[in-house]
């Protein structure tokens, strides 16, 4: 076992820290060092609308651990506010400085492990200097807007991108008081669900009272005295005091690419499944890193804390001496969006027509409970099956309280290759204060089978 | 195909009316007649408890079809108050009473499928004649304690039975302002949940002012003027105005035996995965047929309502001329008792000694949600695999809002073969309002494989 060698470990979030944790319990004498350019180690980015919208408190309670707790309790060094400037595989070594000394070392490794994440796309654009533009992926980009916040008090909020994050945002600004517009290209938001099932998603937040700009580009902003004062689109110009970027996010891959490793998937790091990239004794996890998709069998790129502390913890396995790799996703994501619980799996229509395989789909609407029973909310559940064989290609749900869930049954009926048959056979679980007698999942499955009343 | 033939069902709730929808789609022109003891179709059984606690406040609103609907919307020959007494599988008839009239006829049939469910049992013991004392199976015996409720006012009850009807009647009493002991043999409430497990659902129900007896079993009754007056156990004598008894069903396979129709598991009538008997032309299905389970891979019998309807649309497929077969079940079941929602799947501890299997347990406490998000409750989760293999062969779940429903997941890994390293690697959703970044059941697999914290 390779002891006394040393592992570095570039980002200090979900998959370097759980790789690094995984080698120090298989592996008590190893010299583990982390760089992290922020001042924080394992945050919950997913946590940051609800810290913005005042339902999280503080910013250190999405922190689930420090770096002084790493060092005490794990002795793995984890040096934050440092950045890694280059890497040097021919002589094992990494360059990086010290963001508050500005002092730079060549830092060497036996192993190295690239988990540098992701960032907000923040398109250069007329007027995209201008303060009060905002996007959102790390802890410190999430507390600086709550500081503008509250500094400048600003009353109108446009939102770009009608995505997980921009719709999470829309509704914690909604919350706090703010006037909310949402731009979004697609023709409805949530760009990852069929638009028919989008569409349920639109309007639930135009009930809380978002505006939305749908079919509708940013093509820059207008700003005064070096504040956003608007977002100028395709179409209008819509008045702004805070504007928040949704776009979507990017794999910080730009050292791997200097160094020559090899990208893949929208300029992630390419991985077998063990995690090891194209350079020996370099490994790669997290949002930087590839992923596969088990459904369409293709390389996939996901920034998905999930899917990162999966990977982590698989290349964590192998830097410790061990065997494990990591098969890959099947899609799965959920959010609460305003009064819905929206969840998807698999592949989604357009999806399934890029690839060429014929599908057939059902929707139906059930209800979270039993029909009688105190509480009972609506669910609307979208089934993709393959023609022919029945195989679940997809799922997708929208819904009330105790909706959303369900879709782990379709991620994990999707990951074993089962019918829709053998979906609507499995023995789920009912009692009136959580299901009908046939689960929403199942009634669509019967329904796609032409069981239904 | 076997169009004007005569289809006679023996029962009208889940597994017949399931049977005679299904035999309608596929078949305008079949003939079906079905014959109902009591004066109810397609009722929510499960719901009574709900009924009784004032939840829902009538008990039409548990009839989810009624005989006019059968009849008027499916062309479903629905009779009510009709009891069959006898078959006859010689002469391919029935004999059947109207009991209103008394009158007695011979219905012949072409083929008959018995759905005759299955009866609270009651044991006959001293004073166990006396009037306020109750099972819980059909809609009349919820509306027979509802009804005693109104007339006695009952001020102490006492429930015999830990199971889940005793247990969701314990607390309907309590919420209707009863004082309420349980009575319970073992050495926990909740049999199907392992002792550990089990003993969590003991403290909510003390935590509620539930008098626990455990260890403890029923003796007899006393009772004064007819009614009862007390539960007599083997260590005490309990003051009661009211008795529900709980002590699980019984199929109703009476008519069966006496025919010569093969019985099985715990006399519930033997059928094949078509759900045929051993008799030509009869059929079976629902809480007075045996199932099978996919773990044990042994015939196995439960009472449920899931259980019901899946095997109700595969007899009704087959006797519509199609093919379609019940593959078992995993012994999936879930419930609110007080605090908690309970559920489990698969074999517990005792089940697995028996069966020889050599196997590891893990046991997790985690949250619901995110441990900053409002509203994270507590979740207990337990698995049990298989050693060496790995493959998942139970879970076991208590917890707060939002954590039961969590085993849909762990049922169909087990109808999967699935290993708890394949569990760790089911791509599950997350957010923060719906869990933590590891999933609950997650985290229970990776205790189970050693990689927990």
């Amino acid at each position: 076992m390779a002891t006394a060698q040393r592992l570095v470990v570039i980002g200090g979030d979900a998959a370097g820290m759980s790789a690094a944790s995984k080698v120090r319990r298989e592996d008590p004498a190893r010299e583990i060092v982390v760089f992290e350019r922020s001042p924080h180690t394992s945050y919950s980015a997913c946590g940051m609308p609800y810290f913005i919208a005042g339902l999280v408190t503080s910013a250190e309670r999405l922190v689930a651990r420090s770096p002084e707790k790493f060092r005490e309790k794990y002795q793995i060094d984890a040096r934050v506010g440092h950045e890694v400037l280059e890497l040097d595989p021919t002589n094992q070594r990494v360059r990086v400085i010290n963001l508050s000394s500005r002092s730079e070392t060549w830092e060497p490794y036996d192993q190295l492990l690239i988990a540098t994440g992701a960032e907000a796309i923040l398109p250069k654009l007329d007027g995209s200097e201008a303060d009060g533009i905002f996007g959102l992926s790390t802890l410190a980009s999430g507390i600086r807007i709550q500081q503008f916040m509250d500094q400048q008090l600003p009353r109108r909020a446009v939102v770009v991108g009608g995505g997980y994050i921009g719709l999470e945002m829309a509704e914690a600004l909604v919350r706090q008081g703010l006037q909310v517009s949402l731009v979004e290209r697609g023709e409805q938001v949530m760009g990852t669900l069929d638009p028919d099932m989008g569409a349920l998603v639109s309007e639930a937040l135009r009930e809380i009272g978002v505006e939305l700009y749908l079919n509708e580009s940013l093509t820059g902003y207008a700003a005064a005295n070096g504040l956003v004062t608007a977002v100028v689109t395709d179409q209008r110009s819509l008045p702004a005091d805070l504007v928040i970027v949704g776009l979507g996010t990017r794999p910080n891959t730009a050292l791997a690419a200097a160094a020559g490793i090899t990208l893949g998937e929208k300029g992630s790091i390419r991985v077998n499944p063990r995690m090891q990239t194209s350079a020996a004794n370099i490994w790669a996890a997290g949002d930087c890193a590839e992923s596969f998709h088990l459904i369409s069998k293709r390389p996939f790129h996901v920034a998905l804390g999930t899917v990162a502390n999966k990977q982590g913890t698989v290349a964590g396995t192998n830097l410790a001496g061990g065997y494990a790799t990591f098969p890959g996703v099947v899609g799965t994501a959920v959010s609460k969006i305003c009064k819905y619980e929206v969840a998807r799996t698999g592949l989604m229509e357009r999806e399934l027509q890029q690839l060429g395989l014929l599908y057939r789909t059902a929707t139906i609407k059930s209800k979270t409970r039993a029909g009688y029973y105190p509480g009972a909310g609506s669910i609307t559940v979208k089934l993709l099956a393959e023609q022919g064989t029945g195989r679940l290609l997809g799922g997708q749900i929208v819904g009330l309280e105790g909706a959303a869930k369900r879709i782990d049954v379709l991620a994990t009926v999707l990951t074993a290759g089962m019918t829709v048959q053998q979906m609507v056979d499995l023995d789920l679980s009912y009692a009136p204060p959580f299901s009908p007698v046939w689960d929403p999942v199942q009634t669509a499955a019967r329904q796609l089978l032409g069981n239904s009343d």
